[in-house]
């Protein structure tokens, strides 16, 4: 799954940090294509690492074929990391599947267990009782692109196999099985990707990531779903237009709501 | 500015990733508070490091008063490193200065300069054009939370000197030299804090940050402001909350508009 020479790198090690910070910088646009990249000896002092490490570091990126190094006219970027970016409505934040190509999931776990205290509390239910947890890997024309956490009430999970979680999304299971979903809390922020995300997404281990908690109820505002979603921040971004209206001191922001025909799961 | 017991553990080091994974985790509430941590073998077997790092690494966060170690019976998180986290009107992603408690600004730096290939692009105007290019950095209550680097053409810079920047926001500072704000773009990821960053944000090299960019236009669709802005993720989130509407195949999510009274900058 390894896009990148990142390998090549001891995990953990200065020139692999160096190396990281460098690739995020470039992915983000902090140093667009075309751009100089300071001189080694400018980096040895930025980020406080030896000249050979800071030169482990760039070669990993010209392996990458992100830089070119030219003795006497310095390391250029030549292009950001390749990517299939998507976006999702902001409005919602429900990713469009129209615009996402091929996709498919990857289901790593499935059992029923007592849910983290944490998320226990958040889904109001009482202590020790077991949730349907899964995790899923989320693919778009075959590169993992979400690592997908969901807990399920148990009751509500009898409805659904593994089979069928690994083949549909959540929601249409839910509906399904009867559930009259009728709103939902979400939260977006950024978080590490630790050894086991990182993996099942292929990227390097404290690689940043998007995080999304949803908390999605029915009409009796009871909790059916809690997700813990992790997005590959070169693979999908939230974009969302504003306008500003109203006069003088009624002047404000308002979203302009795109086409909300095609929805599809996280 | 450092809140925490990262400067003792070296820079770049192992002990130092692994302690930012677990405060990361927990920070995050992936190990929550009462939470028991995996124990210290089998971190060594996670974190591919040996015993000696691993208890470097929680030495360090219980000298932060994140975890309480006790011989028998485990690692226990104690609680998550203290935030004061605001979130914003995610149908606008414009922060409610009103739920911010006493904020400021830091102005780090202001010049007139040729912004990078890529802004240039973005914003639209000609190559080897100038633009007032700023960075702040905006606290809450005496605590760093955001990182904001600003570009705006000249002639419209022109209407505002340093001192202005250092105590008003920006948009107040446009519309005060006549520019009619009309539209936004906005995009949100996630990118690692980088060495200066990561200074003028009080966070440890390598932390994940929340990103937007802002493109803003005036009624003549031209580029009035380039805003990368990037904020810690333990002190600001985005929220919004969604109903589901409709009926049948025309069920659709849709956001709950909340009060849109108060506006401020980011």
């Amino acid at each position: 799954m390894p896009d990148d020479a990142r390998h090549e790198l001891p995990e953990g090690g200065k020139a692999r940090r160096v190396y990281l910070l460098l690739r995020d910088a470039i992915a983000s646009g902090a140093h667009g294509p075309g751009a100089l990249l300071p001189g080694e000896h400018a980096m040895t002092d930025t980020y406080q690492v030896s000249r050979v490490t800071v030169r482990r570091a760039l070669d990993a990126l010209e392996r990458d074929g992100l830089i070119d190094r030219r003795a006497g006219s310095g390391t250029r970027v030549l292009a950001a990391p390749a990517t299939a970016a998507m976006s999702a409505d902001m409005s919602t934040l429900i990713p469009q599947l129209v615009s996402m190509g091929q996709h498919s999931a990857r289901l790593l776990s499935f059992s029923y267990d007592t849910p983290p205290d944490r998320i226990a509390r958040e889904m109001g239910i009482a202590p020790g009782a077991r949730v349907q947890m899964a995790v899923r890997v989320r693919l778009v024309d075959g590169a993992p692109f979400s690592h997908l956490t969901t807990f399920v009430p148990e009751d509500i999970a009898a409805n659904y196999s593994e089979a069928d979680l690994a083949g549909t999304p959540l929601y249409q299971l839910l509906e399904r099985s009867g559930v009259v979903v009728a709103a939902a809390h979400q939260s977006v922020s950024a978080t590490l990707a630790g050894p086991e995300v990182a993996d099942a997404l292929g990227v390097a281990t404290g690689t940043a990531l998007m995080s999304l908690n949803r908390i999605v109820r029915d009409d009796d505002q009871r909790v059916v779903e809690y997700l813990s979603a992790l997005y590959r921040p070169d693979r999908f971004k939230l974009e969302m237009s504003l306008s500003r209206v109203g006069k003088g001191s009624a002047r404000h922001w308002e979203p302009v709501v795109g086409d909300r025909g095609a929805e599809g799961a996280p």
